[in-house]
């Protein structure tokens, strides 16, 4: 057991429950690498002084440089906006600095690519924070594709919806302008991820991406273009011949947490909602007819990464547990200095279908995701 | 109150429900027109004869031309295959007798067309039978999209879905031959018609539609080609401009009645699935934003024709009883001498859509609705 | 297959179901006794030419006398208040005829017993009308008790929940007078009744019996007392050693139809809810510990009774069905000369439960049935 | 903000979950007292060890005295088992050391007695560790309470239910001896607390409290006695009328985390099962008759103790998190000085009611509360 320093870039939404699961990571997991606060930073002094002492930092800096720079800090967690992803990337790997991303990986497809050349120069860790796919749950439903338990899959049926900007007199805000913070910049990335570990690769996509409240109050009497999308929904076909659906919304009224995929395999079926996180439901063609139906199964002590948090089954994870396992696989993946899953270029991965989704939706035509590789 | 004389051509899954529903609607809804049951038509005598003693008919004909032509026969229900059903409706028409023909209307677009011209020249009060349209829930849910309850639509999600074809391994019978018969032409209509009830016209259609397993068991020791398909599902914008997607499968593992939709609006939610039919789950951006939910209503006696079934609310109606309200539509339109919703016109609009549907698939671009229409 | 003349008593709520079952019976069910709707009873000539003209009798009575004393009426069907039923029951006995008795069988005790001595000593087929017990998911329950495949059961919880009284300004009428007419005697027969199918025979009670609300608007300005109970409950012990509970309400604020039970053996649990009443949810301790969970099952062809309704599973049965199974029942036994289950005397013993449970709420102490048995 | 000393007797299961909340309870929360883990104490130093290294304290220790005594140790936590909670409690409280101790208070009532008046006669803050009333759902149904939202309350149940040892085949361990160990003594304390919360003061009870499987397998081929109970169930009065029914289990098969509670009021009723921890089921009886139902709200930012977790709506809270909360308000109570809701009294009560409901059992009698008072 040894000590690790950690530089958290933002203190906001994500800055904090990174904060907080480095805190207390190894003490749930009993890492082999102890993670030390050793400095946040945000855009102000101020805010940098706040957090720091709020989330126990050592020292609050506005300069990401010096967080970077600083070598007590020997692994960085990017929390700050999209478009602040790449550079902050670029010069941790050149330092040679293991990194974990918030999602989206970068504000688009070129910061990307490079975020990717930077960290496979490097060799250090990298790793994109795609959190809901490590829940007990979702992790066992990956064991259960794996395992073959539903068969051969038909059909993947995903969502991820909310409604922060059902209400069309919400205001306009930095989230109704530019790409990255729309819909598909911001929310699909998760359950693109999703589909991607669930399913294997997309190989074509048919988009339909919308913007349905084209103005709204720009909250000083006046009227603001929204330059991003409310919603979208994507057909695709997987790799492997499945057929998808995809939908991600802001506007999805009711959602809170539509983070929810179905699973239609030959044998089974697997369907599960995150806004019910800790339950999965199974369904296979087997034993007496008149005894089959969806089962809803607890995560307990038999499911992933779910006893180090409790040891009673249904007793339940929430969504500031998944950053604690997020922050144990980061730890692991230093520790043993091999990157793990998703990596840059997975995340990377995600932005290109990303891309070609919302060229397909501008060009009407199915789109192969192969030719939004480098 | 006086007497009607019923035919009903077929008398298997379909025609008995029609017949149950026939002996006992009027004394569940005191319908001014009061059914006699004359006439069943079947393939063979034996078959015939056995309906006829079983549901209670006066005679049993091999011959549907026998039962269109009695003249004590003064209204037809239609419940043999789609292959059968403009014929026998066209002669039916030509003695100016009204009609209630089993979903889909044609087995085409092309007898669909044939059909609506028939029954719009003679006059007589012809009708579709959609049934899962017709559940007090669901005809609740028109009333609530009709009041504004839910403000402006931006996105519709229908399924119709069922399993009987998901084992691959299940022999190859006419179900699995001929278009008509397939997911798009047998189980995609009840949804389609759906979507219109709910959403009005269907503008244009993106639609992927596969034959998953395109051999199956003959029954004979060999293999049998599949010509038609197991499951397809279509991007739509509605003519209002709201975004839709429908799905429909025969192979969708663990589903048995998955005619599901969800209805995303600017003010609200709501979301029914047939498989627990007697609910309609609402959401409203209204009051206490941390009372806010999706509320579970179970129907009763202050939803559309549910009284007539049972004056305790939450006791619940069946498939069953959607036929018989069925009925009384039927014949409340004869006594009005008025079609009831959903007429053949109706029904020919949903096959323009299944048509629009398949075309799309097969050129991979989206189609508007209008150049299927007639 | 041959007619029989049957006459009902009561048009109200439940002899327009029970009219509505003997028209499609025959059917639905193919019985080999086909009912003729001989005569119907109502209080004036006025309410009972109403029903006649409504359900399809031919003729209509205000005196049951009549009604039971027609020749062309074979077999009776007692739907009207509780208070009427040993009477009405006593004649028909005299002469001979199978009666299906509305529950509560008796008003009281005492009225029961009187009637289960009549009916065997006339020997004629008698049975209660309990149709909750006889939803097909309810019927298979049954089943997989006695396959023991949920082991040896330790617990039982069954409720019988309505809200109709839950507005305390609800006005008296005559459902608040009379304990025949409280909860303890109008709605806990159904779920007791259950109770003893599933667990067998109760031997002790301990029951706290309560009028919440002592006085309701008399609709005149006043207030009248009310004279019987609100809700209760029970503890009791199961001849064969198990802990039950049970809950009675007619002020269970949300409840529509929550006639629920829970039943937990050493190898497995089931859970019912009459408001989902197409599903059942079975829990078994087999398998792999990550793959257990509580099954929803939905009701369809491989369950009793109900393939006759629909070849499709979860396409769904209702209330009305549930007295369309109850009407074969009943014409079953007729023509086999045997009684079905649940006899007169079954619906005895639910009465002495009744009784031995107000007893003890009196006297606030365990109380062994078999002191409340003749 | 300044640091507190902290000392954990216990390094087991919950050991365990507090030293992680008290690891980051002050990034979740801000807490102006900022936990520094000085001390762990195991029953071998090997344990203490390994504990020390695994959670990050400073220090392990074999004797609980030692952590009691030691003056850098500021505030302590009792996670051992429930015998030794009144020997380290009283010592600390002679020091004046703030304890917060595991629930069951004492093991017994007299343990409880002796807890209170040593916390009372030091000042020092004191509280019980019942996790489940904190988390943000139930929290908020005691303001709906609180507010009226659901009227006047007529009807309480509440369970805990488990099914570790449903399996009667399961061997016998420290957990089948003692009564404190049992269901009454281990289990029922968590509801009870919750029903007083609910609802205020228990008047009076009636028990069952029953050992189903009366010998276990003891490990080494023969069979053990179990001497202490499976599964109870109590009735009871509130001190303000209402009806109550409370029931606990550890050999319910199926059930993970049963801690449920249904309650109903002359308004509305309301719904919670732990199992779903971040949903709470809200009926109220107000607006259209037809829209009225269950509500499912999740829990947000709008409630209770949330937003320091997440700051998305329906992202959920787990377990590990309600302890957290627990520690914020131990904190809490200690910067303030004023002890915080459930204090050692609050303990105690729900220990009278746990001795009134056994002695209950044993008389097979109702016994009031009052009497099991000091
Ligand atoms: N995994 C998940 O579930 C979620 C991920 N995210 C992602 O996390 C990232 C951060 O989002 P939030 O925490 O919601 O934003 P936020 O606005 O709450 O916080 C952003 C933080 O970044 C800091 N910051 C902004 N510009 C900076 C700069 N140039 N240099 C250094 N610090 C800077 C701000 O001071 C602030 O502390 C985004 O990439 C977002 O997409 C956000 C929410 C949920
Ligand atoms: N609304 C709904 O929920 C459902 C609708 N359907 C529709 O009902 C219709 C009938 O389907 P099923 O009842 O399932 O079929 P089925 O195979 O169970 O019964 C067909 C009946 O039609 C009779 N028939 C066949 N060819 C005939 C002919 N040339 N002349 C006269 N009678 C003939 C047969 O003797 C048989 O009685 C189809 O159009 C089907 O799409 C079927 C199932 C459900
Ligand atoms: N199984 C079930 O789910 C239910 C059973 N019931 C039972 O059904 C029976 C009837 O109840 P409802 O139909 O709700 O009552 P209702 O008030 O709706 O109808 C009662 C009928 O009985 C007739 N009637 C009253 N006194 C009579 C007399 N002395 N002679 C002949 N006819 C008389 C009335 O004219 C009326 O037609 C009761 O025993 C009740 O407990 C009621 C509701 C549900
Ligand atoms: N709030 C909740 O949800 C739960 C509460 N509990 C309660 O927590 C307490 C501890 O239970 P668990 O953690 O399950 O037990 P455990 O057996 O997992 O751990 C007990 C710990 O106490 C230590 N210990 C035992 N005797 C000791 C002594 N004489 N002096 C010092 N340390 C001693 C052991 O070394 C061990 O580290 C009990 O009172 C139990 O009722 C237990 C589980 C859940």
């Amino acid at each position: 057991m040894r000590e690790i320093g950690i530089g958290i870039v933002g203190g906001g939404y994500m800055g904090k429950v990174h904060a907080v699961a480095m805190s207390c990571v190894g003490a749930v997991f009993q890492t082999e690498l102890r993670p030390r606060l050793v400095m946040v930073c945000a855009t102000s002094m101020a805010s940098a002084d706040r957090y720091r002492a709020a989330y126990g930092f050592e020292q609050g800096t506005d300069d990401w440089r010096v967080l970077v720079n600083d070598p007590r800090v020997e692994a960085i967690v990017i929390a700050s906006p999209q478009e602040t992803h790449r550079e902050i990337a670029e010069a941790a790997f050149a330092l040679g600095k293991p990194v974990l991303c918030e999602k989206p990986l970068g504000a688009n497809v070129d910061d990307s690519r490079a975020m990717v050349a930077a960290a496979e120069a490097s060799g250090a860790v990298n790793m994109v924070g795609f959190n809901y796919i490590r829940t007990p749950a979702s992790q066992y439903v990956r064991q259960l594709l794996a395992d073959g338990v539903i068969g051969d899959i038909t059909y993947f049926r995903g969502e991820h919806t909310e409604d922060f900007y059902a209400d069309p007199d919400a205001s306009a805000t930095w989230r109704t302008r530019g790409m990255a913070n729309g819909t598909m910049g911001d929310l699909a990335p998760h359950m693109i991820n999703c589909a991607l570990a669930m399913m294997g690769p997309v190989a074509s996509v048919l988009g339909d991406v919308e913007t349905v409240h084209a103005q709204r109050p720009d909250g000083q009497g006046g009227l603001a273009e929204v330059t991003n999308d409310d919603h979208a929904q994507v057909m695709c076909r997987f790799a492997n011949g499945a057929m998808g659906h995809l939908f991600f919304s802001r506007i999805a009224t009711g959602r809170k947490m539509g983070y929810i995929y179905e699973i239609t395999g030959t044998k089974g079926a697997i369907r599960f909602d995150q806004e019910d996180q800790n339950a999965i439901w199974l369904y296979t063609s087997d034993g007496d007819d008149a005894q089959r139906g969806f089962r809803k199964i607890l995560t307990g002590p038999s499911h992933p990464d779910y006893l180090p948090f409790c040891q009673g089954p249904g007793h339940g994870t929430g969504y500031q547990d998944q950053i604690i396992i997020e922050a144990k696989d980061f730890l692991t993946a230093i520790a043993s200095g091999d990157s793990h899953w998703p990596t840059f270029r997975d995340g990377m991965e995600v932005n290109e279908i990303v891309a070609a989704t919302i060229a397909s939706s501008n060009s009407k035509t199915w789109r192969n995701v192969a030719d939004f590789k480098s």
